[in-house]
């Protein structure tokens, strides 16, 4: 990362682009806008996208083509980022960057903005070397990835014949242990939402009105802790329907890239135990859906002792979801599921629901992967590991099917980056492998014939 | 009301005696204060109470005594109120007393600032017109009563001696459906503590950890969940160790003062379907215990999604007890129960553990229930109701053994009052009636012989 490098990519940090949070909006489209004169500044044309009649974080549109016949890249990204609460558990301002011994806190420094500017870099890098190099490279990044919003969604469908391309090109994952180069061979899907009970017109004295007033945070509990079993296997019915399970070579490679149980361990502050009893770790992580319980907000929780009977209760969910499982079809079982159990006395409602993207697995012996792999093993002597995320990035396979193009999956996150988490972080090191990987595939891709991917 | 009484009462009420509440112990000292002038200046001998060395809002003992054999009463209030949130539903400011059509709202308005300044205008009232009066009045006001603080209880030991009386005088409960006089002849026991679960060192993404990481908020879901049966009924081993049945009576008369469900249901606005399924509302509000959530909180609760798994989650618990049960022993078997369930990968703590108080039921046929009831007639043609109260005034039974004194619960509350919850209130005329009693109870009793609870 040379200097120039690092105060751009500083100033790039300072957005406060939290897509989600309404009262952000303004700093998500000046973030994009940033995006777009840094596009130009190398050569692209650039506009930015949302869908008619539509508010919210801009999609970026950025290209330059050289014409019909040269290969196509689609490079996705997205300059959004999560909520940085709980605030009191940073140590530095969250969107003020800091480096502390080779390493860069702030939030969006690695996900995605910093895997994003990386790429940039190393594309940069690419044409200024190589200004007539004979590839077409088309770039479109969103500002809704951590919300699930479906902009880029609307606004991919409303160009799809300009999205065409032969590869895809994402950095937002992760690299296995000691940063050994990666290829995701397959992600989870997602579908997240929000659930609330309502019982009485206000929070009731609980000794009055106990045994008498349905309780609102009590309901809740039960409703969420029915939809695991008693072994953590997940207890709706209807919710695995369809699901491919995994090759016994898919299961090798996984297993093969497990950094293992004591070294997650050693990551996470606690045993890995999360998931379905008797199954191993990659299994659990890469290859089986996932309901979780993403907050749950309820009645008191103060200092000492507010003795009500909650009349309300909030709860978030999210679920992955593995390849085979439609995202529709498992939300519904989810639905159904906790319809048919709510208490008497109680209202449930489901709302905010947004995700619906499909998991998938990609083939392992194609012409890509494989000038994929000579690429990582000219930056990495062990060459790639295969991995299959455990995370989603939902419009992966939407914009596959729209582009046409392969998705290639290279990214170089590490789980001490603590993305989504208070003091989020991404290494120089770790910058550096980005934009190298970036300059050399690009390199190496330029070269190839239109249709690399068939 | 005289006006008088209304300013006076108003002036109490803005004291932001908030007793759990750490940076309100300023405004507890200034309450107390307040209440210590105004007994002294009807001519009682006053003064603030606080263990060696403990620090909190303090206790106010007052007495005026006239010898020893005259009959002695002593009265039992507490001056600190419930928090004030959620602060956004309430209509005025919950420390600002408005009267609205006959009532007045403020936090405290009922509970139980407005019926102890309610006995206070009465006892005032009959020792202007019989100075004399043959009769020693002791009165004892906590400020720990919302949060279970145990101040009173070390208070009341190390002042015994001072404190014997015969009637145990208490104006801190509900009066049945239309105000009809009503004598608590029974109250539950309480206790409350915190409990938490820890898992990894940090909230984790959802994607990268899910299936992975122990997910502290479903857990604590699955924790509160196993409480209860799916029928309703306690499911905690040994927590019902020792409940002593009512008697027929005893659930005659109570189900005989019962409003009914569909009065309950348009008071909280839902059905009042809580509690063990197939028992009545009075048995399961009167005559068994309750474990109640009284809030639960983890992970994210804002707007739109965060997919994170929360590495902790926090619950309130309450428990209502019956005669026969030990707070103590009930605690702990709510304490094994919770502990033998502990998911691996998390560590459960329980904590800010207090009241620890017995239920009890008095006996119905006693010279002094005759007495109040005769009082209660010439008050209410109807006569009293008798009421075995859900709720709890923790040290009941602690001062009534220390005193030697009978229990004599007569309060003036009603459901519309929304004690505990935003815009509570107490109207002029139950404010007038609890005066009246008060004036009358003790002109009845005046002429009494010591021991007439013997």
């Amino acid at each position: 990362m040379t200097e120039e490098e690092k105060a751009r990519y500083f100033e790039l940090l300072r957005f406060r682009s939290v897509g989600v949070d309404k009262t952000k909006q303004r700093d998500c489209v000046e973030c994009a806008t940033w995006l777009k004169t840094a596009f130009e500044d190398i050569g692209f044309s650039s506009s930015l996208r949302l869908p008619d009649g539509v508010s919210g974080p801009p999609c970026l549109y950025a290209e330059r083509i050289v014409g019909p016949d040269a290969v196509t890249v689609l490079f996705y990204g997205h300059y959004d980022v999560q909520p940085p609460d709980p605030l009191g558990e940073w140590k530095s301002d969250p969107f003020e960057p800091v480096e502390r011994d080779g390493r860069v806190y702030c939030r969006g420094a690695q996900d995605d903005k910093g895997q994003l500017f990386a790429f940039f870099c190393g594309m940069k890098r690419f044409l200024a070397a190589s200004p007539d190099a004979d590839i077409n490279i088309k770039v479109l990044l969103e500002g809704q990835e951590e919300s699930g919003g479906d902009i880029i969604w609307r606004v991919a469908e409303g160009m799809a014949k300009k999205l065409r391309a032969d590869v895809l090109l994402v950095s937002d994952t992760n690299a296995v242990a000691d940063l050994r180069p990666t290829i995701i061979a397959g992600l989870r899907g997602v579908c997240h939402f929000t659930v609330s009970l309502k019982g009485a017109k206000c929070d009731l004295h609980s000794g009055i009105y106990g045994g008498i007033a349905p309780n609102a945070a009590g309901a809740m509990a039960r409703l969420l802790a029915s939809l695991h079993n008693d072994d953590g296997s997940i207890a709706v019915d209807g919710f695995s329907n369809g699901i491919v399970p995994p090759s016994a070579r898919e299961i090798e490679l996984a297993e093969a890239s497990s950094s293992g149980e004591a070294a997650i361990e050693a990551d996470i502050g606690c045993r890995p135990c999360g998931g379905e009893r008797g199954r191993s770790v990659v299994e659990r992580n890469s290859f089986m859906p996932t309901i979780e319980v993403n907050g749950i907000h309820s009645g008191y929780g103060g200092p000492g002792s507010k003795t009500v009977i909650p009349c309300e209760a909030l709860a978030k969910i999210s679920m992955r979801l593995v390849p085979g499982q439609s995202p529709r079809g498992a939300f519904e079982a989810v639905c159904r599921h906790l319809e048919s159990r709510v208490p008497e006395g109680l209202t449930l409602k489901i709302y905010e629901a947004t995700g619906f993207s499909e998991g998938f697995r990609l083939p392992l012996d194609t012409p890509l992967f494989r000038l994929a792999t000579e690429v990582l093993e000219s930056m990495d002597s062990r060459g790639p590991a295969f991995l299959w995320e455990g995370a989603s990035i939902p419009c992966v396979s939407m914009l596959s099917r729209v582009s046409g193009a392969s998705p290639l999956l290279v990214g170089w996150g590490q789980p001490e980056d603590a993305i989504h988490s208070p003091n989020e972080s991404f290494s120089i090191r770790q910058f550096d492998l980005a934009s190298m990987w970036a300059e050399r595939i690009l390199g190496a891709l330029a070269p190839e014939k239109k249709g690399i991917n068939r």
